[in-house]
C-alpha cells in the first residue's frame, strides 16, 4: 500500500474533510484523575505506574480523535521524559495510531550531522529491519531542526527515498514561540529573514528529483508557526510545493487570521495541530460544565470544534 | 559531591593534563570480530544482540580510555537506532563512564519550545526523580540546538540551577560539516554571521546571574567546530565565559592550527573531542600493523596519541 506521502496525506486530509492533526504531548500531572489514580510522581513514585496511565490515556484520546481527523502528531519529548519505558511506549502509540488508519507524526526534531542524522532517521522514519520488529512501523513523517544545512536532511530524504517516498519530513522553519525572533527572525545582508532564506533551502531541497507527487507537493515540508500574515504569505510564497506543519491553534493562541494564510488560495497545503485545547480539553470550563465528569465527551467535543473552526478557516 | 560544571570539568582537565574527551559513536558495522561475532544485522537479525555487542564494546572502550582522558561524549543518535533497548543501553554507559570518573556528557542535540524543551531537560540533564531510578544519574552535560532561542535553552538552565549549576549545556553555535554555512554561515545586515550572533546570544545566556564558577566559565559552553583561524578566535573573543565542546579532531580531519584557536591563551576554554579516530583505531593500518588482532591496544594507543597530539596544541 505504499503511496507518495504528501498524496496519502492530502487523500486523508481530503476523507476527513479537514486539514486537522491532534498533538499528543500528554502530561502525566494533567490526566483525569479516573486515569491518574495517583499523582505523587514527583514525590518519588515508581515511573511505570505513571507512563501506564499517560499510555492508557493516549490511546483512549487517539481511539476518540481518529474518526474526526486525518494525522495525529507524537512528542517524543513527553515519552523520553519516561527514559526508554517511555521511547518503547512512544513506538507503540504509533503503531496504535498507524492502525487506527491516521497519518502519524513523529515530532521528533532530530538533527545532526551526516552518518550521526543517518542514524537518527532510520531510527525514527525508517521502518525496523530487525527481524524482532519486523510487524512494526515507524511514523509516517518526522519534525526534523535544518540548522545543519543539507548535510543533516539529506539522510532523512534518503530513507524517504528508500521507501519509495511513502514517507515525510518536515523541517523547522519558523517556531511559535517569542524568542524564536532571536535567530529566525534575523535579517540578512539580503534583505532576507533568516527563517525566510531557510525556507529557500527548503525549497530547493523538496524539489529535488522524484520528491513531488502528483499532487504537487513534496515528500519534505516545513514546519511553519504563523507570526504575521505578511510573513506568512511570503513564506507560503517562498515554498510552493511544501506541506505546512503549522503548530498553535487553539492553547497556543494562533488565531484564524493568522492561520488562513499558511493555505494556498485553493485550500491545500497546510495540516494544523492542535495539542493542549484538545488533551486537555476537560480543564476547560466550557466542556467541563457540559459533561462534568466525561473527560472522554470533552476531548470528543473539543476536537469536534477544532475541526469546525479550522473548516471555517480553510480557503474554499 | 555536588560542584560548579565548569570548575569541576576544568580540574578533570588538569587532573588527566589534557582537554580531551572521547567520543562514543559505535556502529555494530564496524566493531572488532570477536566482539561482534556475527554481522548479518541489515538482513533481519535480532537487534538485542546486535546491542548487547555494541554495549560490551563500549563498557571495555570506557575502561581503556578512563585513566587517559577527563570526559567521555555520548552520542545518542548511536543507541535511538537500536529504539528504546538502545535508549537503555544509552544511559546505562553514563552511569558506566559517571562510575570510572569521567565527565559525561550527552550527545541530544535536543531542543523545542518552552515546556516541551522543559521534558527534554529532565529526560536528558535532570537526575531521575523516579523511584525505581534513584540511584541513576544523568549526563553531566548536554548538547542542544538553540535554533529556538532563549525560550528553547530556558528549560535546560533551569535543570542546571535546579541541580546548584553541578550540570552542563553546549549549544551549537558552528558545526563541521559542509553544509553547515548554509544556513550558519549567511551574512546579516551588519555584518555578522549568523553563527557570530548566535554566539552571542550564548555569551548573554551564559553570563547570567550565578552561572558562572571560579574558574570564570560558565556552565553554558558552545559546540564549536573551527572552520578557519580567523573565524574561530572571533568566536572565541565573543563567548569569552564559555567552554567549547570541539567535534572533528581526528577522522573528521581538524588540524592542530585549527584546534588551537578554540583555546585560550592560558591554555583553557576547550574540550577537544576524537571519535571514529580512537574508536575504529583497528581498522588504522598504522596501529593495526603493530598489534594485529589485539582491538584494545590499537583503541588504547590511539587515545593516548590523540592526548598527546593535543598536548601539543594546547598553548602553554
Amino acid at each position: 500500500m505504499s503511496a507518495h506521502f504528501a498524496d496519502r496525506l492530502i487523500a486523508a486530509i481530503r476523507d476527513k474533510g479537514a486539514p486537522a492533526c491532534v498533538g499528543i504531548d500528554p502530561i502525566y500531572e494533567r490526566l483525569p484523575a479516573d486515569i491518574a489514580e495517583q499523582r505523587e510522581l514527583n514525590d518519588g513514585t515508581d515511573s511505570g505506574s505513571a507512563l501506564d496511565a499517560v499510555l492508557e490515556y493516549c490511546r483512549r484520546v487517539i481511539a476518540i480523535v481518529a474518526p474526526l481527523v486525518p494525522a495525529v502528531k507524537i512528542n517524543s519529548a513527553f515519552f523520553e521524559r519516561f527514559y526508554w519505558e517511555g521511547v518503547e511506549g512512544y513506538y507503540s502509540l504509533v503503531q496504535e495510531a498507524a492502525a487506527a488508519g491516521l497519518v502519524v507524526i513523529g515530532d521528533v526534531k532530530r538533527g545532526d550531522i551526516g552518518h550521526t542524522s543517518g542514524f537518527y532517521a532510520q531510527a525514527h522514519l525508517g521502518d525496523p529491519r530487525f527481524a524482532d520488529l519486523d510487524d512494526w512501523v515507524a511514523p509516517d513523517a518526522v519534525t526534523i531542526n535544518a540548522y545543519f544545512g543539507l548535510d543533516g536532511v539529506k539522510p532523512f530524504l534518503e530513507v524517504v527515498r528508500q521507501h519509495d517516498q511513502d514517507k515525510g519530513i518536515f523541517a523547522l522553519v519558523q517556531t511559535s514561540n517569542e524568542s524564536a525572533t532571536e535567530i529566525q527572525g534575523l535579517t540578512l545582508d539580503d534583505g532576507m529573514k533568516v527563517s525566510e532564506r531557510v525556507a529557500m533551502l527548503v525549497n530547493r531541497w523538496a524539489t529535488d528529483e522524484g520528491l513531488i507527487g502528483s499532487s504537487g507537493y513534496s515528500c519534505l515540508g516545513a514546519v511553519v508557526s504563523p507570526r504575521d500574515e505578511a510573513s506568512t504569505s511570503k513564506l507560503r510564497g517562498l515554498m510552493p510545493n511544501s506541506i505546512f506543519l503549522v503548530p498553535g491553534f487553539g492553547a497556543q493562541g494562533k488565531t484564524a487570521d493568522q492561520v488562513r494564510n499558511c493555505f494556498k488560495p485553493d485550500g491545500s497545503g497546510a495540516l494544523v495541530t492542535a495539542s493542549r485545547s484538545v488533551l486537555y480539553a476537560y480543564d476547560d470550563m466550557k466542556y467541563l460544565e457540559m459533561y462534568t465528569s466525561e473527560w472522554e465527551k470533552c476531548v470528543e467535543h473539543s476536537c469536534r470544534d477544532f475541526v469546525a473552526a479550522l473548516k471555517a478557516v480553510v480557503p474554499q
